[in-house]
């Protein structure tokens, strides 16, 4: 008996000690968590100064010739917004599409996360622009080859939802670089939100199938080919744009958070190359759209709806040039 | 010239003192980050040891009698999970949603930021179960009182894709909540996937018309029907999941970052009154399948899917009891 009591001490001892250590533990958190937060906005508040200061001086550079000046001011602004420094200043604000999907959690990252979610985000898209480009032609082959002229419903509608979840991911993926800091275009952002758009009115779209295939799914086959030339186009403009940004960000032109279409973004030669691509890509939009208005005849809505975001498509595609 | 001159060398010091500030800035900003860095390795070494600690204690202790003994390390372990020091542990792994919908960013959010997207979840879940018991009563409401019996597309799919984003933005922001420490049970979140898959099947599901509207549309109209009944279990759910929670925060049991069935939920005198609801919904839930089941006879393969979906919903609502 006396022994057990003796255990039973101990164990009540042992537990007061750790209940102890754990209260030492959150107040030593407490104080870090304070300490920190302090010394940060101390930083905020010089970085939010020396902000002002580079503003008044640029304006006041603005007419001197002098190319070692504005190197300085660039050099300044650049550390400010891609240093150390960037990860404790406010982040901008989420957005209504981030605020709604996630609530108001923090999405600020670190640095080193940072550059990891640009990387991840730049490998999804050239892993994505694969499917994008052979999950159509497998349906086009297929459909001569196995399905007799004749697309079943199921594999169309499978990557229809699979384009609804690309667009979702990338609009998301985009939204979290532009809070950490990227210069992504808004336009290129409310481009995908109209591809989600887009993606979901062509799931209610109803394929139909025989009799007179052909004739019926006419639709889906220039979506299909469509796509097809979308992914090729996605391919080119990836390694395009890779390339293009190194050579910024090696000049100095470039933050390293941003991915595509920087705010200073001048025409190069290579675009050149790009150019015929996409404004082909446009055009046969622009006829899909135009097909599609004419097999509606039957004033069917989802189909309408289809051409309306077709144009729109077509009308901030023309925009991006 | 004289004059211009030294307004030019004038602005060349300004500049060069901003690139000296910007840089001195950087360098603070990076020293106190790895000096945070340092102090919180340390502090997580900590929680980590006292973690270990308490475990063994536990197992000692599980056939001590002494209430004293578990009081002591209960509150240990929650100051551990739930206290300053959890912002600073390392987070649990996101799982494949999250990293397939935004990348590889760091969800962790400061401990006051937590509790504001805990409380904003709730909200949102409050706000949308009015929508989820309005939108499908306005439609009955609306068959028979402007349709004359016939319900159009467009109205019906827009519902379709509201659920599609409610459920997805559910499951986002579940995953971040458990990120963040809320022990959300797996299959709740999953439940969402599930019906998430289940609004996206049934978007595919083309709404027939006239004639014999009343025939083609059953199986729409016992959705709607299901829906609303659904929207007032959830209504009845989150009071009564909201008011538990409140007492088990209060008595100790549960941590503040909890949101619904927290792991150690018992069941207690107020489930009986929420029981026969969620009970009579699931037998309806089955009837609709059944009865989808029967009127798909065409074997269209879409309103296959909608079934697999409601025998798998039934069975995990089977699960919940």
């Amino acid at each position: 008996m006396g022994e057990e009591r003796k255990a039973g001490e101990q164990a009540a001892e042992a537990a007061a000690r750790a209940a102890e250590q754990a209260r030492e533990l959150q107040d030593a958190a407490a104080a870090l968590l304070s300490r920190t937060w302090a010394e940060e906005e101390a930083l905020r508040r010089r970085a939010a100064a020396l902000r002002e200061d580079l503003a008044r001086l640029r304006k006041a550079a603005a007419n001197a010739q002098t190319e070692k000046v504005h190197e300085d001011l660039d050099r300044a602004s650049c550390l400010i917004s891609d240093g150390d420094i960037a990860a404790i200043l406010p982040s901008k604000a989420h957005g209504t599409f981030l605020k709604l999907l996630l609530g108001p959690v923090n999405l600020r990252a670190r640095k080193e996360v940072q550059l990891k979610v640009k990387e991840e985000y730049n490998s999804y898209r050239d892993r994505t622009a694969i499917v994008f480009l052979g999950f159509p032609m497998i349906l086009l082959f297929l459909r001569s080859w196995l399905w007799n002229g004749c697309f079943p419903a199921l594999p169309v509608q499978l990557y229809q939802a699979w384009l609804l979840l690309l667009y979702t991911t990338l609009a998301l993926r985009e939204n979290i670089l532009r809070v950490n800091g990227s210069d992504i275009r808004p336009w290129w952002v409310c481009h995908h939100y109209c591809a989600m758009l887009m993606a979901l009115v062509s799931l209610t779209w109803g394929i139909k199938g025989q009799p007179d295939c052909a004739r019926k799914q006419r639709g889906v086959e220039l979506f299909l080919c469509w796509a097809v030339m979308q992914g090729f186009a996605m391919m080119l403009q990836n390694r395009y744009q890779r390339q293009r940004l190194y050579t910024r960000i090696a000049l100095g032109k470039a933050k390293r958070m941003d991915v595509v279409w920087g705010e200073t973004a001048g025409v190069e030669g290579q675009l050149l190359l790009l150019c015929p691509i996409l404004f082909l890509l446009q055009v046969f939009e622009g006829y899909v759209g135009f097909l599609l208005l004419r097999t509606a005849h039957r004033g069917i809505i989802p189909e309408w709806q289809v051409v309306v975001c077709g144009i729109l498509l077509i009308a901030m595609a023309i925009g991006n040039f």
